[in-house]
């Protein structure tokens, strides 16, 4: 934890949110399969990847969602569920059925009036991440998931747990907004660029949130966050971020909320580009100046995206000129080289264009820290924009040159 | 060299051209300076790279160009001269300057009217290659470049080992096109894509072609090689191609010699390709059935550049879904997912947008090939597109996180 972090320590899921996590067979070993309620329907909100391959999970989870309302999700890692067909889809709508039962089950010790599996079922979202191409083994979360319902408590960790993929480590954040607490899960590691940032993330908050002020809390914070990471320039055919908000703590200050929404995603953009495959660290490219925030982006991306700028971030080896190199790429953009100046943690390093002397070895030294953060004044306008990202190593090539065997 | 391979064993330099190469203490070890003269001026068309921060020869080229007219090409590797400002502007004049000295001292010798050398320093061309926003070191190359006229000849070899940078081996061909021969010495390895293809490429021939005609064939030969190359999505501050004719060997047919431009920047730049950094294999990338040729092309590079597609070419892992996810992120293009089929050497992958049951065995033994290609029908239009690239490797990541310092 930060000095002045705003983050909750431990994080924890809001009231009326409960979380279960089982490792049914689908990776060697850890948990793979994750069941997230609340228990009372929720008001929801999604986004999905744009990808023309989405997974069943998405598809099916685009028809859910024209409700409105979601009571629980369920997610695998290990199996995408992509390219699968209808046969796919159809194991999609039965893992919904699973979970659904054994929600009703956990709802029916828990309340008087109970609830019936097949009432919840339309409002049981389904996640999977892993594998392209490959059916789900059904019988694995078949038997797997029995009795998951009896496990489902506050405890967010072993659901975080497994949704992870090829992340290292799980993530989980929490923030209060008034009464009121957002809790976010997430996994990203590979394949991760905007429209959408590859990855799985749910949202949960006890806040009272009608649905339209939801779906635009969560465009807005995602603008600010996912939308400007980029690990490896993948996009995946299985991201979702979903947000789930049951009012159970009543309603809170709108823009609040939405800063409270936006910080927790900026944390969860900048911990997957962190543990990108591969990562050793967070690198952050801020650019000011440009003549309108489009070509800011652009530019901000391009640099953090360049294969040379991220070997350069993880050697820290100050090649600066690939900076230049990485902004002059932008074709399309109005940049005039004269007037580019950048700075490596706050040590300027360019100015007018050109190299300047800098001290080598001190930006060799921040280089080699965790984030690094490049900025780049344009010079031409007023402009900003950022991106997120990571550095590029031996150790992505090593994950992905054999993951569909491993 | 491969059954009914086109071009010439051993290549060799067109009537009227020279050249030389030498080690100037540039790079640790090697050759790093190269002259290519041609006995009189030669007709001369260019392409530039379109970064934003050309380097001091590309705007001293541009200003040759003008003319149509060059003579003889000098170029450096190690240092690329960019972001160096009026002073970098000044070293490329000096070289082309003291290349000049060293041509007409060569000609002076050959020829009975002689040469002078202001006049032959219009008609030189500067090239560099390395490291970006480093002062090139002219002590050097003034000491290193004298007497090198007296070593021009006929062998392109030490030339073409001198404009190496992390190319692993030089890159020399040669095709006759009726009584003229067409020549290309280039170099490639990283910071390679479109707008330009990252490299250095000079191309001499010995027939007579206008100037006009040299700069249309040049373009169209280009467009259908080097445009289609990516190693890294990154764009050179220094590319350049450069085609010189002189006319010794007359006129041939205009038809035939475009086709030999074109085979010969084709195989280039698949030798780039394949010795890309870290490489160790061509990928080839051939798109049908697309709406129009834009949107083929931008499927191939997506393809091509994925780095999960690359990482999946080196491990030799068929994970075909990386195929789908890499055709599926072209958001703007017109895909119909059920359209999709795809195969890997021949052998059918993915059938209507769905993994089909392959012989997992033999497609990792033909990933284990070189080259790699993968043909992709979108199933929507009758438009083709392609795409030249390389898989990516450890190799890629050791030669990059410590460039500037090795």
């Amino acid at each position: 934890m930060q000095p002045n972090d705003p983050f909750m320590e431990p994080p924890r899921l809001p009231r009326g949110f409960v979380a279960a996590g089982r490792g049914v067979g689908l990776k060697a070993q850890g948990n793979d399969l994750a069941l997230f309620l609340s228990r009372r329907p929720a008001a929801a909100a999604a986004l999905f990847t744009r990808n023309h391959f989405p997974g069943a999970p998405i598809i099916l989870g685009r028809q859910r969602m024209r409700r409105g309302r979601l009571q629980g999700v369920v997610v695998n890692s290990a199996y995408s569920n992509v390219a699968t067909g209808e046969a796919g889809l159809e194991d999609a709508r039965e893992m919904a059925r699973l979970a659904a039962r054994e929600f009703a089950g956990f709802l029916g010790q828990e309340s008087e009036q109970g609830q019936g599996a097949e009432a919840l079922e339309d409002q049981v979202l389904v996640g999977s991440t892993g594998v392209i191409g490959r059916p789900l083994p059904m019988d694995r979360i078949r038997n797997g998931i029995r009795g998951m319902g009896s496990e489902l408590d506050s405890d967010p960790w072993p659901a975080a747990r497994a949704i992870m993929t090829t992340d290292t480590r799980p993530k989980v954040f929490s923030l209060q907004v008034g009464d009121a607490v957002v809790t976010g899960v997430g996994k990203g590691a590979g394949m991760i660029a905007p429209n959408m940032a590859t990855m799985l993330v749910y949202l949960f908050t006890d806040a009272q949130v009608e649905v339209p002020e939801l779906q635009a809390a969560l465009q807005e914070a995602s603008r600010q966050s996912f939308e400007l990471l980029s690990v490896d320039t993948d996009t995946s055919t299985s991201d979702m971020v979903v947000a789930l908000a049951n009012g159970e703590a009543g309603e809170v200050d709108h823009r609040a909320f939405v800063d409270a929404l936006t910080s927790l995603c900026t944390r969860l953009a900048e911990e997957m580009a962190r543990d990108g495959e591969g990562a050793t660290k967070l690198v952050r490219v801020l650019v000011e100046g440009a003549v309108d925030p489009s070509e800011a982006r652009t530019v901000a991306r391009s640099v953090v995206e360049s294969p040379l700028m991220k070997t350069m971030a993880y050697g820290a080896d100050p090649n600066v000129g690939r900076i230049l190199m990485a902004v002059g790429k932008c074709v399309g953009c109005r940049i005039r080289p004269e007037r580019v100046d950048a700075s490596i943690q706050g040590v300027e390093v360019i100015r007018g264009g050109r190299s300047v002397d800098f001290d080598e070895a001190r930006v060799r030294e921040l280089l080699g820290g965790d984030p690094v953060e490049i900025r780049i004044d344009l010079g031409v306008g007023t402009a900003r924009g950022r991106a997120l990202g990571c550095d590029l190593t031996a150790g992505y090539i090593e994950e992905n040159a054999a993951y569909a065997s491993s």
